[in-house]
């Protein structure tokens, strides 16, 4: 059996690179970027005035002289200096005009009428060159890389491909996702339950970290564990880049999955993993499609989700973060073995932020993940946790 | 002037609180939950047994005795004992019959046909009663609260809902929010911008940290600075819940929003908050509306978001937890002056998750919040943090 790493690095060399679709930026919150991103121009694109106030130049300032002004320049407005215009009035935003190099803001700015002339001064002493002012390109230079593809599209992305006028935006394309639960203790959530049956919650849970990457799956399905209609549904479902599956992976006789997908032609790549939830994981391909076949407790899903299925997402998407945290423990913890164990855990603040382990009572417990911020890790070769020891952590 | 602690404490006292409305479960994630949820049934629903192997009657048990076994039960079935019933074949997930309280894992079976007969012995020497049974309702009672309202629908939650059975979802309307930018300077991402104009990236940044909500904005709009136009629009946005406005709100005369506010009976709760990047925040309401009125820098946008309006709709939806993370710092930072600065980070993990300040060129600075995980608070009344201080971060 091997071990989580050997799992993870086992998987993950099974990545592959989607290809480029473009899209509207309305449509790109979320998803990853497929190409690097260049500035169209300067920005500031021009020398922005970055206060209220005069614009004058500054080898002309003294403290004591009195300027004359006309014009008034707001912003997304241009004015070209003429002879006699000695200062101007500028607004926040506006570009400052070609020969002068300083804005002062309207605090220090002494405003005076006299002869119908519109005077002002100044009530600094000194006045530094591009004061107040954002010159052009100082941010960035037109045709400067931006971003780098490979990162995933957030608030702060969206804001900078606005800025860049990028109406559409080259992203990574979605696999085609396949989902089949099994079980013919499994029913369908629109359905009433026998006593002895449960619903079928685990295509919500693969759903919903599929949504992390805007990812839709192509088909949830839900079979019994009847070989000839199971074998029907596989097939189907290997006609995409990803088919999830779970249930039917344990040592049961009904546990079909295993020798199904081998009679398809499914390779193996490993079955089973020294890991609590999760242990009786399968993972394998056949051509283009990846196999997950996940146990089928809530619980032991939403971890292999997270742990497994995730990390294989974000390095088909070439994203370049892959984030682990380390936080401090709030208690102790035992383990008993030499699995490596993952446990919901939630953040919790004092004087700093601790991970608290939430009480669960193992997989097949449908309230395991509730009140949980993420995943802790129990490295197998540890028996016990202290209090303030730093452990690994993965948020939902 | 007043303090961010003010400013969000005013701002936290205008929530309100929405309805709810029912939406099914597919629809529900990312929204919030109007209604505490109770357990349809006990969880598990029967005595399930967590292992395939073979269920007896633990007073009945001895470790020589050889059973004979007629029945196999998978998950998804159930049968009645009959005399003559010693042992039988029990599948994980499959209910244990009445008279029955013990499953021997398959691994500790040793199985024999004699006769035409089936039998199994056992490796082991005792068994425990409910050894390897998840009994009924030991993780939860019918009618038991499992969710409380003001909860956010994430993966685990979803996960439990669908177990439930809940097919439709009370959740939390979500407000109607109008987005105006402002200003002469600005034009929409579908033009070319002359030099001295730059593009409307705000309403981009707004929406997407709506979209944390799954709030879509009804209205998105921008205006030039020219009163009547603008006053025209304003209205328009006052007929929502919030109206979120960028720009117009500093010093210049072309700062036209907070005067048109005035006319249109909009109440001032602050103008100004001792902050950074978005000092000139402008706050108010008017009937059941409440205006945000931003400065217009892009990062200015993002940090007011981030701080403000986040804060506000976590209140009005009734979330109960509002997230405050407080992590070590990998450097040293100095601030002049009294306010308190809001910087962006990235999470750095070596021995522990740190937070590095990312470098930016203040809030007019388009690359201001990319590589960045969040912001940390630099509090006003200090001048430096030191390496491996605590300090406040706010995750996007």
């Amino acid at each position: 059996m091997i071990s989580y790493q050997e799992a993870l690095s086992k998987i993950l060399s099974e990545t592959k690179i989607y290809p480029t679709e473009v899209i509207s930026l309305e449509q790109s919150f979320g998803r990853v970027l497929a190409e690097p991103v260049t500035a169209d121009r300067d920005y500031p694109p021009f020398h922005r005035s970055a206060m209220d106030g005069f614009a004058i130049f500054s080898g002309d300032f003294s403290p004591n002289k009195v300027y004359v002004y006309k014009k008034e320049l707001p912003a997304g407005s241009n004015i070209q200096l003429e002879s006699g215009d000695e200062a101007i009035r500028i607004m926040t935003g506006a570009p400052v005009p070609n020969g002068f190099d300083v804005v002062i803001k309207i605090e220090d700015c002494i405003l005076n009428e006299s002869n119908n002339k519109k005077q002002v001064s100044f009530s600094i002493q000194e006045v530094k060159p591009w004061n107040n002012i954002a010159k052009q390109g100082e941010d960035v230079k037109k045709n400067q890389l931006v971003l780098p593809k490979g990162i995933q599209i957030g608030t702060s992305e969206i804001s900078l491909l606005a800025s860049l006028g990028k109406e559409k935006v080259p992203v990574v394309q979605s696999p085609k996702v396949h989902i089949i639960s099994t079980g013919n203790e499994v029913v369908s959530i629109h359905q009433t339950p026998l006593p002895y049956q449960i619903r079928d919650s685990n295509s919500f849970t693969i759903s919903s970290i599929l949504s992390k990457f805007k990812i839709s799956p192509k088909l949830i399905t839900h079979v019994q564990d009847i070989e000839s209609i199971m074998t029907e549904s596989i097939k189907c479902g290997l006609e995409g880049d990803i088919l999830i599956l779970s249930g039917g992976v344990s040592m049961g006789n009904m546990d079909l999955v295993p020798s199904i997908l081998h009679k398809l032609g499914v390779e193996l790549i490993f079955h089973k993993s020294a890991i609590k939830p999760g242990k009786p994981i399968w993972f394998g391909k056949r051509n283009g499609t990846i196999v997950f076949g996940m146990p089928g407790n809530p619980f032991s899903v939403q971890t292999c989700s997270r742990i497994f299925l995730e990390p294989y997402l974000r390095q088909s998407f070439g994203l370049t973060i892959h984030p682990v945290y380390k936080l401090p423990f709030s208690t102790t913890k035992q383990k008993k073995g030499s699995l490596t164990e993952f446990f919901p855990v939630k953040l919790e603040t004092s004087d700093k932020t601790y991970l608290t382990p939430v009480a669960f009572n193992g997989s097949g417990d449908i309230r395991a993940g509730i009140s949980s911020d993420g995943l802790a890790i129990f490295p197998n070769e540890l028996s016990q946790i202290q209090k303030e020891d730093t452990i690994e952590f993965l948020p939902w």
